[in-house]
């Protein structure tokens, strides 16, 4: 019997399958440093008809592929550690078409995020999903995940954005979801099943993503809070007079972190336990009035202990990176990443119980929280102290885990808030999915994977 | 055996249970009239367990269920023509709570959709899907067609405002999906597989609603405008500079009927071949200046021909009047409604193609053309001739719908943009989607209601 590599060889060009250990390795993982990468092959198409061959083949000869968009991923969705074939999409990476009366753009599904948005700045337009990975991260790792980041008050996420999408699924056919419409109840729309599937139906290879009005005059302050019940108030306050572009949040110890790694100061002449971040369309100064007038209110509540204003665009780049630096300055202490979601009127309390739960049982861990406020989005960053090994931490961590998940259990939130399951968070399915609709997803997963070729293992076991 | 009737009578409570021939008629269609209702009874549950009992009762006995909310519907979904049993929402309307700092509402699919808006309204919030049939129509029914309307340009469809949903599926399990959050990427969202699916899948019992800010000072203006590719012009050119709230549009030939029948006078001083209304925010006379320099600059193109502009409520009521009075104000010409989509870059030349196909083969037909131009969904309209019989006229109409369905397919368009399958569009189907999805609804289907108890024969036959 012929071995998976053969097959490969036997069918398609040898530029475009890659075996050197480093590739494997590199291609072999995400963001997420803790699965061991072990896939046969790289293969690199560069058309659609090559990933329904190589579908129809791993069909045939029981294979399994694993979708691999810019790797930035932080679930282990496009991990490859048991001897899969991983289907890149570094040569289908094309802006396809542009169209200006419907405002809209047609992508391979390999095309960086951060492209997609410069072509529409160029058209003096907005793609307006943001986040840190968007240097290197694709559109259609993006649409996999249903990517969110900083912008998702405003925005939403990257499901809003999707017009139409074009798939070839794990049995082979090649199906376009809803043709760039912006309206179509023609029956079920599979565009938002794929949306969020994490590679699991079948391969994302093509969208049409529609882009809007560019704000104009970007403006933002950036807040010291006395708590976090506050932190929500604050917020409310402010989006019930206006649209916000972004709300984000910070707690005090992120920000040693982040000057000690980019030489900068306090954000504020004075600490607070919370920093936010909020940014808004200046609207010829007319927002620029209605959020000072809002802040002196909040002030003399004590709601808001001291502001700083970011009018020019090097002071907004210098506020935004007390928050956008923290990933980056936390990195080398190993930080064990939680994606977490609650209700916003629940945060406060999630909050705090969470804290009480770590300090009593790690002492000794450090708890960093940050993120989108306005979406009950917190990341719980949890540092390795000096003494231990980086096992031990983990193991610590997965013990964590299971007393974090049983909070959010219990405010009915969600384990993953934008990161997705992959493999990080399968075990928990349960914390955030009831065992019914588990069940659904594999009944559906069985009818566009029959041979469970596509990302098996990823998100449910099957 | 039992009859099914006589099943529901030993398990439910008479009062819960109407059976008189009028209720039948009334409750066994919507407002398309093309069908003869003949449901066995219809049942009124107080208790989201008597829906569960039911379906249980349905499965084991082999009777249909047929959703009905407040069938004001186009497309037949509610229709209850073969012996079916009608579960009415009537008395589960209740809107269960509110959060403040969720700005969320959670409701019972009965609730009206008008008395959803005015209670965000005392909240000085906003719930922004808005339609004529607001009044009577039920959130249950708009979550399960994704109703749309008029505002969908700035808020988008009912869709985007669903955080939450409880669900009593085909087979009985009650489930709750996405717990109100706001962001979840915890596998397959199966809340947007239920919104849209027309009652085919189970009953939408439950929902938490997002609402948002409430725009202040709107404003609209209305524009005559020589062709529809200008109308598309005009709309891109404001859009890019301020969001708008609306951008609608109707025909010529609407204006007569919505004269004759609200006794208004021309909405300008002469005729012109299309008008639109525009609603934006003044936002403190920001936007009003914005928008009149805009419209000097088109008025000098000659794409806008004249205009008039509403800044007080009495104005601003009348002039929408030109919009949303045509539906009422043609209905009694017996209108053949189709509910269309195209991208808006395709709008232009599927209207002549259209029209001239109608044109050519029935030059006594009257042609009405109104609708959401900014997403694409045209309403086109057929009045019956007086020389013809309702019969032959519909007779004539399904012969038309063939070669506008062609016309719609070579755009790659939508035979329904918003007001769904059911009954009326099922033979259509392919026109907007192909074989294969077709089947894998069947296949989806299948798992969540294998004894097809939930609205049967809706959207497609099984």
């Amino acid at each position: 019997m012929k071995s998976t590599l053969e097959i490969l060889q036997k069918h398609f060009d040898s530029s475009s399958i890659k075996t050197e250990k480093e590739d494997l390795e590199n291609y072999g993982t995400d963001w997420t440093r803790y699965f061991n990468p072990n896939p046969v092959a790289i293969f690199f198409p560069k058309h659609i008809d090559e990933i329904q061959k190589i579908v129809l083949l791993a069909n045939e000869h029981h294979f399994v592929l694993v979708p691999s968009g810019g790797r930035t991923g932080l679930s282990g969705a496009a991990v490859a550690k048991k001897e899969e074939v991983i289907v890149s999409f570094d040569k289908l990476n094309q802006i396809i078409s542009y169209n200006e009366l419907d405002q809209s753009i047609t992508v391979e599904a390999g095309a960086i995020t951060e492209e997609i948005q410069n072509f529409a700045k160029e058209k003096e337009l907005l793609y307006p999903i943001d986040f840190a990975s968007k240097g290197s991260s694709q559109i259609g790792g993006n649409i996999a995940t249903n990517a969110g980041g900083v912008n998702v008050l405003k925005y939403g996420m990257t499901r809003e954005w999707v017009l139409g999408m074009k798939v070839v699924t794990a049995k082979g056919e090649i199906l376009e979801f809803n043709q760039g419409l912006i309206k179509n109840a023609t029956g079920y729309d599979f565009r938002h099943l794929f949306i969020g599937s994490e590679g699991t139906l079948g391969f994302i290879v093509e969208a049409t993503l529609k882009l809007t009005r560019a704000p104009k005059e970007k403006q933002v302050i950036l807040f010291g809070i006395p708590n976090m019940e506050k932190v929500v108030k604050v917020m409310n306050t402010f989006r019930a007079e206006l649209d916000l572009l972004a709300f984000e949040f910070f707690s005090d110890a992120t920000v040693d972190y982040v000057m000690e790694h980019t030489h900068v100061g306090l954000p504020l002449a004075k600490r607070y336990p919370f920093y936010t971040i909020m940014e808004f369309e200046s609207n010829n100064g007319k927002n620029t009035e209605l959020v000072f007038s809002i802040y002196q209110k909040l002030y003399q509540k004590g709601w808001i202990l001291d502001d700083i204003f970011g009018g020019d665009e090097q002071t907004i780049k210098h506020l935004w990176g007390y928050r956008e630096n923290i990933s980056s300055s936390i990195s080398s202490f190993i930080p064990y990443k939680n994606d977490l979601s609650v209700r916003i009127s629940n945060i406060h309390s999630f909050l705090s119980e969470t804290e009480d739960i770590v300090k009593n049982n790690y002492p000794d861990f450090i708890v960093l929280w940050y993120g989108h406020i306005a979406d009950g989005n917190l990341h719980l960053n949890i540092l390795k102290p000096n003494k231990l090994s980086v096992k031990e931490f983990e193991e610590k961590c997965k013990k964590v885990n299971l007393l974090i998940f049983e909070i959010v259990k219990k405010y009915k939130g969600s384990i993953s808030a934008e990161h997705g399951v992959g493999l990080l968070k399968k075990d928990y399915l349960e914390y955030s999915r009831s065992k019914e609709e588990i069940e659904y997803m594999k009944l559906i997963k069985n009818i566009f994977d029959p041979n469970n070729i596509m990302n098996r293992g990823k998100v449910f076991d099957t």
